[in-house]
């Protein structure tokens, strides 16, 4: 799995030990407003027709379902042609244009463009998937946990079951499937998702046109961001025949308009308990932004060795700009003492309600429990290390794999069953080229973090540096691993198991000694994940009870609707308006004294008497979305693609824990801007033509 | 007290909180090869005879005693011209050409020329000291503690007993006159200094010339900055007529040739036991580190607002780099368990000659005290708080001032005393610009940080936030303050002490709120450090026992004198030469690029062909030197000129614990450049011609 954060709202997944606490998958029942990340199996149907005459039916929900499509490295996207087009942000497809690029050839920053289907250039090891069905599984889920001795025992017999449910539809139907649990566990379903790796990059533009305005104009508004980018999917090394896509329609959404978008968010926190949110503001916001700054510069001193490195760093760095400044937002939300106190109250008046209702006194505990087990979380974290750089990743896992393959499927921790295989080798044999300069600077700064947090004379220390400093012990690790190397780690794949582990490999053996300390960490966190789960699937029994069923649950990376209207907002007295112009983006420039990062590419100053004065660029709904968002189509109730998300403002980064429909605005590529872009800036009238369904040349 | 830290060697000060912990004037029996920080009343003149042959008389001491020159914001200088020149590093200047710059005359970035003495622009608020005398106070301080009660008496007849001394010598001299602690209290000298305050900007050249290769370059070697400027001392608004000066030698000094350093070393540890060291590496420094990350984000981020937000904040941004990487530095030595493992065997070889011996056994506790200290250190630090910008700093010594000077001298807080009221006044009544932005953007950040290190429900935070987020409450104070005000200040100063108190400005009202807690904090602090102080006291007799007197205190940012040789070293199997060349500066340049921050001003390359192919650039010498020797001279034998400390290399970071001949370099720039420069590349022959003794045209 690529587990780096990235850029506007793409899910932040960049490392395990910093998100084992907050995947919970629970849920909320403060639906108001527009507010709400819906299962295309429970739509708010109710509440559209009443407040905006709505009612989709059900071949309109399955349509938009099937158009949808996930990025596996954490961001959505839709199909936009029959042929295959896959339309998604830049910043999504950074991952893949960061790989496909080289020393002299920056597809990342200088764009690309095929003129053909042959030019057309695969991805390294991308997978997109296509939600097909949903199926509640949940009574065979809860059947199969029933009279379990403790709560241990209770998540065994729950992966074991999960694991079965998933390696039966996956072998009845040859597609992923995925057991999701929703509402803090209230609910399990099976997803069945078509996969597509065959996928091939088919336009870019520029960063400075995609990113225009950098780490600066990130989640700011007025923005003038081309952030889309163009791949085409493939079956059978022909374009997919792709029956359900979305219409696409240039004119855009106007002002006031409902719209809609269908995508995957990757994670909220809405049904967090006071204590729980105390934990993430006092202790774990405070410890990861400490760590993001701590990468940021670390690749800031990198890139400053040459432009080649520069290029290397320069995805991860844009990454880690854009967490820093996604965490600050979310840490400035909860220290806002009026926001908390709003909290406590609400929270203070439902454990009143549940005092004062027999039937649901008993839940008061889960409180309770949440409370107790911060302290635990807080002293988990104290001790919590990681080694997470792409290098020694691939080394754990290759550990793991030889390890878990001789265990029961049902037993195997989740990432290596049966179901994921196909997709853990398409990651772990990926061609994709691993700098080891910059894994080294990554390293040395990893093993000198985990003496920090454990202390120099600790055992672990001793385990790590065997008597080197870390960077010494960095430089011969580096010097001496092949597991940057694909063609070895597709011989290791594919020899037997043990050999693996004595092969010998620096990493290898380091992630061998590291295995149990490592495995004891994630069983801890596992453990305070599953109490607090089932606190949560309480706390979620109470909001049922008193909300009844008109509630979405918390987000977990799987398809969503949100929906809203194209809308300004106030900021400072000041009304911001819905929409920026392509015309907007020169002015930008010249407000800020064609500085970088305030730089159009030449592209479009040559085009600039081409761009119609009116064509819209970006503009803002009140659509409540959060980062896996990224990339997600902007329909309107016609089911026409009139815009593509791509970011959120500076007042939506606390939507991780509340909903501000006031000021919090999801920000979108116009449609019309793209085509505009196609057809007058990058000369690529026939993917324009492709798009708007004219008839291709 | 400007409290920032700042870049190359210059003293790093910058938030006192971070360095209650070190400043502890101990001291290091391991004089060895050419190691050492030696005080003027005793030099190693054993050392120097046996091994160069070298017999410096008591006038060559003095002379050169009363030619060095100390900045009060944290570096070193020397008189190089009988009327007054005083050279130092542009970036110990540094902090008075950003306070002399403004909004389309950026000083600091373009330098500054005057072409007579009348065009030589006075500096708001420095203030430098000359030396003029040393003396043993020793037996006085020592009589006045007898029989103290306890440590927290015996700490206060100390601090009285110092006063008056200083208060006393003040009065009788008319000089600045300043109690030292050294050898961890096994000696208190007098310091007799004579101030100058009138101080005038001459010549100062670009900043990309200064700090040629910028963050990339800092701390590396080979190296080509021009990092000088020039400063001139006035005396009844004339140029000060000076005894006691550097005679200029602009062909440097030769490869393997003796030089001396005199200069103000800020703050060294070489005394410190393994339990100590620990502590630095596993709590202390990590969690610097953490904070000046933090600042240089925010500064950057500040910085990105226009170029004018830029250079307000620029001279902080590079001393945050500095501090930074060289911390980064001291870390990774304390984290080399080969380095740890020596320390430690070097102090069980200690402790057991200890327990053989009757007469020094009764020390052993001494280490024991300072084992058991480290857990209090880390507690104390788990509260520490700062909201250390500019205008708060000011309000918080205007608070105290209130206080204080309700008491008698000898009670005072020791920056209030009598001795010191001029050059306090000096710092408050500055009339230096204040950007309140900036002071903005800092005090969000730092309330914020309060209340991640107090916890977001602490009573602390309630009384800063007053309900309201950090952000917005900064925003509050700053819009309401006045402190940023010369004008204001002023006012306040002239009135009433009870006045102030009650003047109503929201920093004012915020500092007393704080006062309390603060001064909590500080006295924890300062009780530690008395405790400490007494163990390596008694760790300090030890080594007088078995090294006899040929040792030298840990640095104390007063007049040392180090020495050693122009000497060029070897890394990674490669030899790096002791000189560069101002040629090479240019094929510097080339070899990265013409990128920034290796771009040399136009200045340099209008002159190239007037610079001759071998005159020197920069030098490179083995004198033991840290932060604080920014801008100490480096003469030869003969009392001459021949370079200026600007920097030490990556090798030499650990010089706060230990003294590294073997690759630890000091690094100059040479005289010769300096006039070359002059006469070549700045149209400044008239300051050369002073600078060489040439008749004044």
């Amino acid at each position: 799995m690529t587990s780096l954060c990235r850029r506007g709202f793409l899910l932040g997944v960049f490392l395990s030990i910093f998100l084992l606490t907050t995947v919970l998958g629970s849920f909320s029942s403060r639906a108001a407003a527009d507010e709400g990340m819906w299962l295309f199996s429970n739509l708010p149907l109710k509440y559209l027709a009443e407040k905006y005459d709505f009612r989709p039916d059900d071949q309109w929900a399955n349509k938009l379902m099937r158009s949808s499509v996930r990025f596996n490295v954490g961001g959505s996207a839709s199909f936009v042609s029959p042929r295959g087009l896959v339309l998604t942000n830049h910043h999504v497809g950074s991952d893949t244009l960061q790989k496909l690029s080289s020393e002299g050839n920056d597809i990342l920053a200088n764009g690309f463009l095929a003129r053909t289907t042959e030019d057309e250039i695969p991805a390294p090891d991308l997978e997109l998937n296509q939600l097909l069905s949903i199926n509640d599984v949940t009574a065979q889920v809860n059947k199969a946990v029933e009279g379990a001795a403790d709560p241990a025992a209770a998540a065994a017999a729950r992966r074991a079951v999960i694991a079965k449910i998933e390696k039966a539809a996956s072998e009845k139907t040859g597609n992923r499937c995925d057991v999701i649990t929703l509402y803090g566990g209230g609910r399990y379903h099976l997803y069945e998702y078509k996969k597509y790796t065959d996928v091939r990059l088919v336009w870019a533009p520029e960063a400075d046109s995609a990113f225009f305005g950098g780490d600066a104009d990130n989640f700011e508004y007025p923005r003038y961001c081309l952030d889309a980018c163009l791949f085409r999917v493939y079956e059978n090394d022909k374009p997919a025949v792709i029956e359900d896509y979305l219409k696409w329609n240039s004119a855009g959404p106007k002002e006031g308009e409902l719209i809609f978008v269908s995508g995957n968010p990757g994670s909220t926190s809405r049904i967090f308990t006071t204590d729980a949110l105390k934990y993430q503001r006092d202790i774990r916001m405070p410890d990861v932004l400490d760590f993001i700054r701590r990468r940021e510069i670390l690749l800031q001193q990198f890139s400053l060795g040459s432009p080649e490195k520069k290029r290397r760093a320069n995805d991860e760095t844009l990454s880690f700009q854009n967490s820093r400044k996604a965490y600050t937002g979310m840490l400035g939300g909860l220290q806002d003492p009026a926001y908390f106190a709003e909290r406590v109250a609400e929270e203070k008046a439902m454990l009143d309600k549940l005092q004062s209702d027999p039937a649901l006194r008993k839940y008061a505990s889960a409180w309770q429990q949440i409370a107790e087990l911060q302290a635990k979380r807080s002293a988990l974290r104290d001790e919590s290390f990681s080694l997470n750089t792409r290098v020694y990743r691939l080394a754990r896992t290759f550990v793991r794999l030889a390890m878990e393959d001789q265990k029961p499927n049902e037993q195997r921790l989740p990432e290596f069953r049966d179901s994921g295989r196909e997709s853990l080798e398409r990651q772990i044999l990926s061609p994709a080229k691993i700098y080891l300069d910059l894994e080294r600077v990554k390293l040395a700064d990893l093993l000198a973090r985990t003496l920090e947090v454990r202390g120099g004379d600790s055992e672990l220390a001793q385990v790590l540096l065997q008597g080197k400093s870390p960077t010494a012990r960095a430089d011969e690790i580096i010097a001496n691993t092949r597991m940057h190397d694909a063609a070895f780690r597709k011989e290791l794949y594919g020899g037997d198991r043990q050999s693996i582990l004595t092969c010998g490999d620096p990493l290898i053996e380091l992630a061998l000694a590291l295995d149990v300390e490592e495995r004891r960490l994630r069983t801890a966190n596992e453990e305070l994940d599953e109490i607090e789960r089932q606190a949560y699937a309480q706390i979620a029994e109470v909001l049922f009870a008193i909300d009844g069923t008109s509630v979405y649950p918390d987000a977990t990376f799987t398809l969503r609707l949100t929906f809203g209207v194209v809308k300004g907002y106030e900021e400072n007295g000041k009304m911001i308006p819905a929409f920026t112009k392509m015309t907007g983006a020169f002015q930008h420039q010249e407000d800020h004294g064609n500085a970088e990062p305030w730089v159009l590419p030449q592209s479009w100053h040559a085009a600039r008497d081409r761009i119609p004065a009116d064509m819209p660029l970006n503009f803002v709904s009140t659509a409540d979305i959060i980062g896996g968002n990224s990339g997600s189509p902007v329909i309107n109730k016609d089911l026409e693609m009139v815009g593509l998300i791509f970011d959120g403002n500076i007042q939506s980064l606390t939507s991780d824990f509340f909903y501000n429909e006031k000021q919090g605005r999801a920000i979108s590529v116009h449609a019309g801007a793209i085509t505009t872009a196609l057809r007058n800036i990058y000369d690529a009238a026939h993917i324009a033509d492709e798009l708007e369904g004219q008839p291709q040349k």
